[in-house]
């Protein structure tokens, strides 16, 4: 391993997400050490593997992460003619998280992997993302072998992921087309097939693809999406293929002594030699606002030559193969997103105690020093609403990685419910960070007032960067047809029956604690309120039709995530309660006491935001219905 | 008149502002042009200058602002060793700007003005900046000239004003130091009295000096602000010097023919070789997220020599002084947001009208083919909200612009009664374009999902660019204890009053139209719940303290600011319903329709969102005020 220490400009001693915190939540809220820990797949993981991998992730963090987040904005990633150039940093990154196993960290063990719980992954990732943005190639990669894994032949996957979990191959997801961006059913990327069993001709264009082409692996390995000539129209016809940038030839390589080995020998030390191009084009890289150190690429597909694609699993299930990777990848940019606004949180916090400006409105002698800016109300409250965002989002990702470890992992009932939690939340837990993280991030700027517009500080780079989650991995709007025209119905409604008992759970733990009766009370209503709102949705869809039923499903998405997060801070606040009686020492007792002033924040001043989504989503006579697109001049 | 025509990369035909909207609010709206020109200052101004005059300002958008906007941004402004290098279209925009007669626009026409109404500028300037934003330099310009001409003595006057509306030299702002952004009070910058009265030596630092030094002008002039030695401490004691960068040494210059002739003569034609260093160094200037193009300069006054300051009217008047400024360039910074908002609602308009994606949700077949996304009813809400914001905001700062013109020019109580409702109104038409403006264009962005967020397109600039306005001119916060702390409560609340009455006007009116009927209700109850809560908290501050009472101003000034936005969209419906009859044809039709259907969304998805700020103000047990800031880690 590689280690580059170098001096920080900005800001030491730094902070970007609070390990304690993310204690708090794997231990003290959800109890994953104990409760995951049952399931045989994870039976290693007890308290101490989870402590010792997390402050893993802090050094790995500190060290290769955060010192570098700014310079890979300024010195952004460059296309030259079908090149690539990344920041040196970024193959540090790769090589220091592959040493660290992290990229195979869920992977069964017989593939090298560590079988690590997805809360406890997903804790390091927030951190991961929080301190640098950059630490999404090696995750894409993650996120792509473990398609190969689950549904891929185990050709694929002994010639595949071996590679792609040592950091030397690049995993993408390569589904956007130029016409085909939120609508995957008009993808026109065709597979024709060869005489080869499962290999195809591969043809087309891919756009926007994260990780796509660069210089900091020797090779990459796209999961495609494309259409095998003669399959049904639309999404019914879509099927899912490996397409490496330079393909392994002929099933067949040479030993460093020279003898011919098969495929299903152990390939992990395949070299360039023996790989060959498989004419897959990079076209260009996208002028991003943000996040200017993670590529997007343009690429083409046999416009040069051939370029064979392997089918994963069988044909025409390919959306199906995807939605996997994309629930997960939905819940990466999640992670993302409150990653970041975890890190304008922190930045901003620092700055607000570190800053004199102006005095108390009460006492305005100018001859008296000045105070901190933290020391003024509107500035509490933005700092308030940045650890509200940033906090709550982190235990939404949590406690739907709890229900990711259950549905992977669990049995029978157990499993299967939390699989339909999953389904349900993770529209939320994709798109509250995403859109709230922007506000919370634009809160931190505010903060900084002139020099949070400023690149000496990082507020302005995290805004920027922050502001494509909301369109990664299906925009908001998508989401919201998502939760409202699908999940809450799926299976009669369950999913959402099982949301509201476990909302229930916590509301009852709540009515015992004094601080937190009133919450309870308030949570209480606003479910029943949610409740009775997607019935009267419901109802309306079949009266209205389906058109005007999700017309605004983007603001019942936000409203019903509102609940949800308020769920989240309750549920927080009763362990936070209950335990800061016994508080080993006066940083222990602030955690808890911030813990229960921030769960007042967010009731006082973020639920109360559900009383017009409530208004807007029972509106059933709606403008946008009503009027022609031609009204719009 | 250097005129240069170049391709456009985006967009073409293009639009950026309605001109239409803008005749709509200046004579059916305001019927500005009828009644300004009855003032005698403006007595020039009839309806054939009016538009003229906005004729002209779009031939220069159109030529001069806009092609370059983008590339502006990219081949930013660049310090090394103390100089500024900007785009070489900087000095053309500066230039044809100052020939057409705007820069001096405004001013009597004894010192080269040509009288123009406000409201008749403020329409061309909200132009000017949804075009393209780096049209700020030559206002700010203006904005300085204008103090000169309003407090300076004629000597002042004379050197100073012909060269800056000619945009030879540029004018600044010079407020903000280290130690003192909001909190003007802790200004450090010295004057010292020299033996020339009314010349003083200045020693201070400023930062984020926007226009401060670069290579479109051959001086700059600041109106700085300082405090003469033995000044009282605090605001009090603060003067407003002219501070130029190349000082006219003697006060006696050498004409073409070699005689000397003293200051008070004409000095328009002031050479260089006549100017000497007044040592205004540029130390840097500040890496801002976006305008790039328009720069922020750190200036150091006086460290490598005498820098000659000369006083503005009388010592310790500074700030009062320097507040007619603010107020100017408050609206002005509104005028800049309400064109960003302009400028994106009709990029992602047009990228709408363009790209098909999708298929409706009653009509999945993926045979059919694919609609616009302007079909989509999630696309259509939010093309309505970049609307409403953008038109919206510019109703009022056309409102306000029609204020400043009869508090100018007017008489007796119609002058006072103006210049009241200016004063209240002002913090809104800052921040709510500001604050409200940023959120449009991110709505922008989302319609246009990943193109949005790359430079292809112009709505990621215009995000970057559109985020500082609210910091400009007092962070909103600042605004927000503006309006409650004084503004409301001035003259016994005499201001509030005269708007609750301009209000009930509109609803008047608004009541005996059918279409209009419901809304006149809701902006009534809105205005009702207002005034009570105002009185509530002015009630509440007797007995909690001023701190408790101004704790959440900043969300006070929210809520007034979408009632009175409420009311600015119920003014135009008010004309729209009775003019629509009458329409000429079917574009004037859709004109007005597409004014009442805007105002359905802004009452049926904005309005609602003041029930959330009024529980949030009228909360008297706010967390912000319970904790110590220790709490937030």
């Amino acid at each position: 391993m590689i280690v580059q220490k170098k001096s920080r400009s900005f800001m030491s001693p730094y902070q970007y997400i609070s390990y304690r915190n993310l204690k708090f939540l794997l231990f003290e809220m959800l109890e994953a050490d104990k409760n995951i820990s049952k399931l045989n797949y994870y039976r290693d993981y007890d308290r101490s593997a989870f402590e010792m991998s997390l402050d893993t992730a802090q050094q790995i963090s500190d060290i290769h992460l955060f010192p570098y987040y700014m310079e890979m904005d300024r010195k952004k990633a460059v296309f030259d003619n079908g090149k690539v150039t990344t920041h040196p940093q970024l193959k540090v990154i790769i090589q220091s998280l592959a040493e660290g196993g992290w990229i195979a960290a869920h992977a069964p063990q017989e593939y090298g992997g560590l079988q690590m719980p997805l809360s406890l992954m997903n804790a390091a990732l927030v951190s991961f993302y929080a301190a640098n943005v950059n630490t999404c190639y090696p995750f894409l990669t993650y996120a792509a072998a473990n398609l190969i894994l689950t549904f891929g032949s185990e050709e694929l996957k002994e010639k595949y992921t071996p590679q792609m979990f040592s950091g030397a191959w690049q995993g993408t997801m390569a589904l956007t087309e130029p016409q085909a961006g939120s609508s995957l059913t008009d993808i026109t990327t065709s597979a024709e097939p060869t005489d080869e069993a499962g290999t195809y001709k591969i043809r087309g264009q891919k756009i926007f693809i994260s990780g796509g082409e660069h210089d900091a692996v020797d090779n990459v390995v796209h999961l495609l999406l494309a259409k095998i000539k003669g399959a049904p129209a639309g999404t019914k016809g879509i099927s899912l293929f490996v397409v490496p940038k330079l393909r392994i030839d002929d099933g067949r390589r040479t030993t460093d002594n020279g003898n011919i080995q098969t495929v299903n020998d152990n390939l992990s030390s395949i070299v360039h030699s023996q790989l060959s191009n498989n004419n897959v084009t990079c076209a260009g890289i996208y002028g991003k606002m943000g996040q200017k150190g993670y590529i997007a690429a343009h690429l083409m597909y046999g416009e040069q030559g051939d370029c064979l694609g392997y089918l994963v699993g069988e044909p025409n299930k390919g959306l199906t193969y995807m939605f996997q990777m994309m629930n997960e990848a939905r819940i990466g940019t999640g992670l993302v997103a409150a990653g970041a606004a975890s890190a304008g949180y922190y930045a901003s916090l620092k700055y607000a105690n570190e800053r004199p400006q102006g005095r108390h409105q009460s006492s305005k002698d100018p001859l008296s020093p000045q105070v901190l800016i933290i020391e003024h109300a509107d500035i509490k409250r933005q700092l308030l609403f940045q650890k509200a965002i940033a906090e709550g989002s982190i235990a939404l990702l949590m406690q739907c990685s709890y229900y990711s470890d259950l549905a992977f992992a669990g049995e029978g009932e157990e499993k299967q419910n939390a699989h339909l939690l999953l389904e349900l939340l993770t529209p939320i837990a994709k798109s509250y960070p995403s859109e709230m993280g922007i506000l919370s991030v634009s809160a931190g700027i505010q903060i900084l007032g002139g020099a949070g517009y400023c690149d000496d500080f990082p507020l302005e780079q995290i805004y920027r960067d922050i502001r494509v989650n909301a369109i990664y991995e299906g925009t908001t709007a998508i989401h919201g047809l998502d939760i409202l025209g699908r999940k809450v119905s799926m299976q009669n409604g369950k999913a959402f029956e099982l949301l509201l008992s476990e909302i229930e759970q916590t509301i009852e733990k709540a009515y015992h604690q004094e601080k937190l009766n009133t919450y309870a009370h308030q949570l209480n209503d606003a479910v029943k309120e949610l409740t009775k709102t997607t019935q009267t949705l419901s109802f309306a869809a079949k009266q209205q039709g389906v058109e005007a039923f999700l017309s605004d499903a983007s603001l019942y998405l936000e409203y019903f995530g509102i609940i949800v997060i308020a769920w989240m801070w309750l549920k927080q606040g009763v362990v936070a309660a209950k335990t800061i009686e016994h508080a080993e020492n006066s940083d222990e007792k602030l955690f808890y006491e911030s813990k229960i002033v921030t769960l007042r924040y967010f009731f006082d001043y973020e639920l109360p935001k559900i009383a017009a989504l409530k208004k807007q989503v029972l509106n059933f006579n709606k403008v946008t219905m009503d009027v022609d697109k031609s009204i719009l001049v």
